[in-house]
Formats: structure tokens, C-alpha cells, sequence
């Protein structure tokens, strides 16, 4: 049973840039989006992280582009959690064109935890607790 | 005599927009580099208002733009102090493109203080001793 | 009778500052997605106008601050199209926040024509069309 | 013999996020300083790719993230061309922040040409003249 989210983006006018495609740097942001929906749908969202007493700042971001996409041209992001052993947040994306559902880029992420004083913790218990009721362990 | 400072700004190609050139809304950044520079000469940047347990949120923004900029034309933007009575932190702004020294847009901005709470701070008294320091009252 | 659209925003994680309130630059883009929002109800959004062989860069742009914002709260964005003789898009704004339905921002803002070569238009005939079309003329 | 480049970047307010460390997408956009950067060096600027009636759209780009990076912190990023036999643009990329030398982030990316209506262009003949004049390649 995966855990996943999905949610659709309009691309604004900002965002596509001089050859009136969308930037390749604003997916960074459309995948953040995702992640926040997500978090919002399984209660690991940046509010709740924090709440814990820890961060989750990215450790590594993968993106391969498969299609360009121009301005007006709607999204489907579709973000999917990737069960680990260990104490980090991994995940899949997949983003499509709306118009004619071509793929136009995979992606993948890996957040590790922090507390707030930006020491790594391997594993914090309430992220534990999390993986377990939602019986995501690896 | 005046309190000013001057920067140069090179375009980003991500600062461009769909018709190569500089998205409107990108001269806000350039304000606000104009601005910590004019900090750093001047000891009010943005890290010793915080110091100093002070926030400085925008309150008042006005931007007209006089000529469009396109894509590694390089900007000259021209921040200068403007001395008023009240605590608050008035600039205005002229931008240059450096090419050819034709004027870009002008802009004035208008910064209240808040305490760390968010509660308006009339006048906070280093920011006081700072105008008067700076020879810059009204 | 008033041309208007309203619009909702969630602050984006990235949209917020190291204060975690919403960066100031931040709400040009909201407007412009209102502006958006406005062009595809009433048939003047950015593609339409490229169409027509016109640009509409922006001339004038005025923001006042009334609150500040933190991350995942929702704003409304009510625009107003502002009848005037000449050829110019003149806007009027105001942001609340949707959690409270206090005022976070007031902003006005006037857009001229120019043909794609970026040669000022004073009146394109498309628009005046437009304007009859939908009874805004001053 | 490598063909490099490096550049100091200041890290802006409006590029740090809610926890005061630069937001982990505004590598994207370091990254593109820096090949433009290496373009303006070499002859490989956007402009002279257009000039070419190419594009080359980012076809894959792979960040690991090192350290946190917080306001007023000053980056060095260093890119390198790495030498492959295909009609592709490859570079890797390490940030160091400038106070203390330390390790920030790596970074690796690889563009592909199109036509300017966007169809592949496996190997574009000024590029070829492009890796001959500049001895890299594979």
C-alpha cells in the first residue's frame, strides 16, 4: 500500500522564461508543492516537522526532464513516499502535462533530519511513530 | 548631504521572462540588494535591525517603470536615504541600464519597525541614535 | 457594474521569509496571477493580448502593507478593473487573509501597450473593442 | 587541460527561507550564474547557443546537499566541462561557502540541444567546432 498525493499546477507567466517555457529551476518549487500536499493528506508537513522539534532540510534532489512546457499549460504532480529503514524522507515524482498527459519529468528526493540546531538526528522517535501507523517501514 | 549608495546588477537569465525581458516583478530583488548595500556602508542592514530586536517590514512600495531590460544587460540601481521625522526607513531609487544609461525605473519604498512580536515600535531608540549618528533627521 | 475576480493563494513554503512571513516581492506575483485570473474570466489574459500583436508591460505598480503573513495561510486576491479613457489596464487590488478576513494588502496598479516591437501603442483597436465590449469605458 | 570557471555569489534575504538558511532550490539558480559564467569565459553564453539557432534545455541535474548555508554567507561555485563524446553540455559543480571553505553542495548536469522549435538536435556543427577549438573532447 503506497502512500502518495497528487495535485495540479497552472503554470504562471513568472515562471517561463525567455524561450516561453517553464524555467527548469521552478520544478524545484512544484515538487515542494507536492511535498507540502502530501504532508497535508499524511500529517508530515513542514508545520509538523517543526512542531517535532526537527528539520528536514533536502540532502540530495534528482530531476530528469523528459518535455518542455510552456506558460498556461496545466500540471499533474504526483509524488509518491518511498519506504527506508533508516531515519530520512525519500520520494518519487512524476509530473505530467495535463493537456495530453505526457511526462515531462521524474524526479526523486531524499530529506534527512535535523534538530534545530541543525544537528543530525538519525532517527527522531516521532518520525518513527510516523512510519509505523502509517506502515510505511521498508 | 545625502546617504547613498549605488550597485551593479547583472540580468539572470531565470530574471527574464517570456518576451527576454526582465520580469516587472524582479526590480522588487534588485530594490532590496540596493538596499543591504546600502546597509553595509551604513550599518542598517538587514542583520543588525534584527540585532538590535527590531524587524523593518515593508510597508510602502511604488515602482514605475520607464524602459524594458532584457537579458545580460547590466543595471546600475542608485538607492538614497530619505530623511523623515517618524521612525521609519524612507528610500527612493533610480536604475539604470549600464549600457547606455537610460533610466529603467524609478521607486520609493517606505519600512516601518516592529518589535520581534510584530508589534509596531514607533520609534526604536537605536534607530534614533542611528539618524542622529548619520547626521539624517528630518 | 464592476469588472472583478477573486482568487485564492497558499503561501508556498519558499514564499516566506527568515521572519517565516510572506516576503514582500512575493505578492507582485500574486497580483499578477489575479491579473491572470481576471484575463481568462473577461478574455484579456497574456496569451489573448500576444495574440492581438500587443504587449502590456507593466508602467506603474503600488503596493501598501497592512498585515504581515505567515506560511500555509491562504489569501484572497480581489481584483478590480479601473475604467479610464486612454489605452492603459489600470487594477486595483486587495489581498486578505482568509483565515481572519483582515487586510493584508492594498495595491493599484496601470499596464500600457506596445506592438511586439516594443514601440508604444496609445490605443490598440482591439482593446478599444474590448473596453465597449464590456461597457468599461471612463 | 579543464575548462572552469568560478564565481562568488552573496546570498540574498529573499533567498533564505523560514529557517534563515538559503531555500534549497536557489542552488538551481546558482548554478545557472555559474554557467553563464563559464559561457561568458568560453563562448558558450546563452546568447551565442541562440545565436546558433539552438536551445539546450537542462536534461538532467542531480544536487547533494553538504551544509546549511544561511543570510549574508558569500558561495564560491566552481564548474567544470566534462568532456563526452555526444552532443550534450555536462558539467559538475561544487559551492563552497566563502567564510570558512567548507563544503556546501555538488552538483553535476547535463543539457541537450534542440532546434528552435524544439526538436533534438543530436549534434549540433558549432558545438562540434565548439569541442575541436576548445580540445574537450571525450
Amino acid at each position: 500500500m503506497e502512500l502518495s498525493e497528487s495535485i495540479k499546477i497552472r503554470v504562471r507567466f513568472s515562471e517561463v522564461d525567455s524561450i516561453r517555457m517553464v524555467w527548469h529551476g521552478n520544478y524545484v518549487t512544484y515538487l515542494e508543492d507536492a511535498r507540502e500536499a502530501f504532508g497535508r493528506k499524511y500529517g508530515l508537513e513542514y508545520k509538523t516537522i517543526l512542531e517535532n522539534n526537527s528539520y528536514a532540510p533536502m540532502f540530495e534532489l534528482n530531476l530528469k526532464y523528459k518535455q518542455m512546457v510552456s506558460v498556461d499549460d496545466e500540471l499533474i504532480v504526483n509524488i509518491t513516499f518511498i519506504p527506508t529503514k533508516g531515519g530520512k524522507i525519500c520520494f518519487k515524482y512524476e509530473v505530467y502535462n495535463a493537456k495530453n498527459n505526457t511526462l515531462v519529468l521524474t524526479a526523486s528526493s531524499i530529506q534527512l533530519f535535523t534538530d534545530l540546531n541543525g544537528n543530525l538526528e538519525p532517527m527522531p522517535e516521532w518520525f518513527e511513530e510516523w512510519k509505523n501507523r502509517n506502515h510505511c517501514n521498508a
